[in-house]
């Protein structure tokens, strides 16, 4: 049983939510968790931004890392998740009635971008009385999300963590598009999530666990066309589980907030936080040269930032899977704060 | 104008063909060209073996490469290629009337392997008169093949040169999975194709050439969800195209085969040619590691190798896009021969 969130809520704003594109959402929900107690000058605020799979309750993807005495301990600060604008864990997004209309989003839920998902979450930090975060962290969007914070609300973080994220480079991009265009052509999640989670995973991981192995359920690729090797009996299995938990909307709506974040020098400039960025080893989708080269930019740019190696075999999942050493450099880096 | 062959044509035997599988087929064509002109004694034979979506005409995807004063000299030698048993460019295949029900095999095909393909290559040769070959060559699959040969016929061939080619790891069985997985659901070739060409293609050569620009069109990635990165453009123009040119049941009967390839110690003790095996250094469906550890292990099991180190940025495509480099390479091998 993982750890339940202190408190699991939802904040609905009528307010008309402007949205980068120009669309408008006339109703805005947002489904947030709380893990620990917020003290009274509400200065021990940490923002935890989920990744494109996640949920607001942080505990259950984050198990290990989350709770009294663990590397983000909720004996000392008040760890707040905010399920993103346009996903499919509580908040409003492509299953949601549009008010406008009587009917569903579906396919018309309009395009976010990582700044709107942060204008929302900023509404709900007003909204508990948090005016400055003593931390943003997140990983893979997660991280593209508290990279943005800093540059949307230069006076509203003092320290971010952002893992195994830089601007999409074309390779990156070039595996997002084909996710969508699995979305497109098939009725479900399924193969997108397979192309997705080749993405996830390092090589040498795959090597390790797979290999050239039949599928362990005794077939044998030898056999005929259906036949698989193991490699490819745990991505059908990735896929098809998936397709009871997540939505085909949310993941395209995600995927495309994720290929159209980047910061320009002049946005980079006017952010005052620390900033720790930690590039995964074996991340072929967010390569740890790439976020070495934004560290570098940064420090170019006159930011306070710092570049950690996280070694790990695991590839970009490392942030979920490699819980020990994830656990380790969170611990590391907050000693400074 | 490419090239035209010297001799193009098809081979066909009615005798009951006998496939690793078990199945039968009982007539095959197998449709060939040659490039030059064979000698009195037949000793100036190369076999060339093309790669996936290739075909018997040489020239069409190897311009620069072969022909009079080339790095594959015409002047010289003969050089044969046979499409394969399985594809679509002249040989029985998927798309051809199965004798024994009057109908097209489509799906019914059955599964070919690399030795599948190399005794039916083997018949041909016969036919041609040639006993001994002067060398293999190949790449990819292609490359499965040229390495395969000497096993399966192991006083046939004299040298064979493989390139950017091993066992896939898992990793590869990955890609390949996914890209039947695309054939399976899609009516046609045009998402498999996409992804196989993100695994032909290498992260710098993507960034280089297209970056995170707007698709080339005067598309707004910002605007909507139709509107694309450069890089997406230009994998949905690649899958269009490939659809035109490219069947279904091919391009899975011989990715099947490419995930079957693997050889024993005991195959590779066989082997009497002198093996040279081109790594490219940013492949990373075939990494230069893995064809590295392949020579070092038929080093190790007594065979005559040698590793061959193909610089390039371009990816496992840069034995067709870097001419220059892949004529060198070549070249320079041949002046051993």
């Amino acid at each position: 049983m993982n750890l339940e969130p202190t408190i699991e809520a939802d904040f609905i704003s009528d307010e008309p939510f402007h949205l980068a594109s120009g669309e408008i959402l006339s109703s805005v929900k947002q489904h947030y968790a709380i893990y620990g107690e917020l003290n009274a000058d509400q200065s021990n605020a940490v923002l935890v931004f989920h990744a494109l799979s996640g949920s607001a309750r942080i505990a259950d993807w984050w198990e290990g890392i989350i709770g009294a005495g663990k590397a983000l301990d909720t004996n000392k600060n008040a760890f707040i998740c905010i399920n993103y604008i346009g996903s499919c864990y509580g908040s409003t997004g492509a299953g949601t009635v549009n008010p406008k209309t009587g009917k569903i989003y579906g396919t018309e839920f309009p395009l976010i971008t990582v700044s709107d998902i942060l204008q929302g979450q900023k509404k709900v930090l007003e909204h508990l009385g948090i005016k400055k975060l003593k931390a943003a962290i997140g990983s893979s969007v997660g991280g593209m999300c508290a990279l943005q914070f800093p540059v949307d609300f230069s006076d509203s973080v003092e320290k971010c963590i952002v893992i195994g994220a830089t601007e999409l480079s074309a390779m990156g991009l070039a595996l997002n598009h084909l996710q969508r265009e699995a979305l497109r052509i098939e009725k479900d999640v399924g193969l997108a999530r397979q192309i997705a989670m080749i993405s996830y995973k390092s090589p040498e991981l795959l090597n390790r666990r797979f290999g050239r192995n039949p599928n362990r359920n005794g077939e044998n690729p030898r056999r005929d066309f259906e036949h698989r090797f193991d490699i490819a009996g745990y991505l059908d299995y990735q896929g098809e589980i998936f397709k009871n938990r997540f939505d085909k909307e949310t993941f395209k709506i995600i995927s495309k907030a994720m290929d159209l974040f980047e910061l320009s020098d002049s946005e980079i400039q006017t952010i005052k936080a620390k900033i720790y960025l930690v590039g995964i080893s074996t991340d072929w989708l967010f390569p740890a040269a790439d976020v070495k080269r934004l560290t570098e930019r940064l420090i170019k740019n006159g930011i306070n930032a710092e570049y950690i190696d996280f070694k790990s075999p695991d590839g970009h999942d490392a942030f979920l899977s490699d819980t020990m050493q994830m656990a380790e450099i969170l611990q590391k880096i907050q000693t400074e704060f």
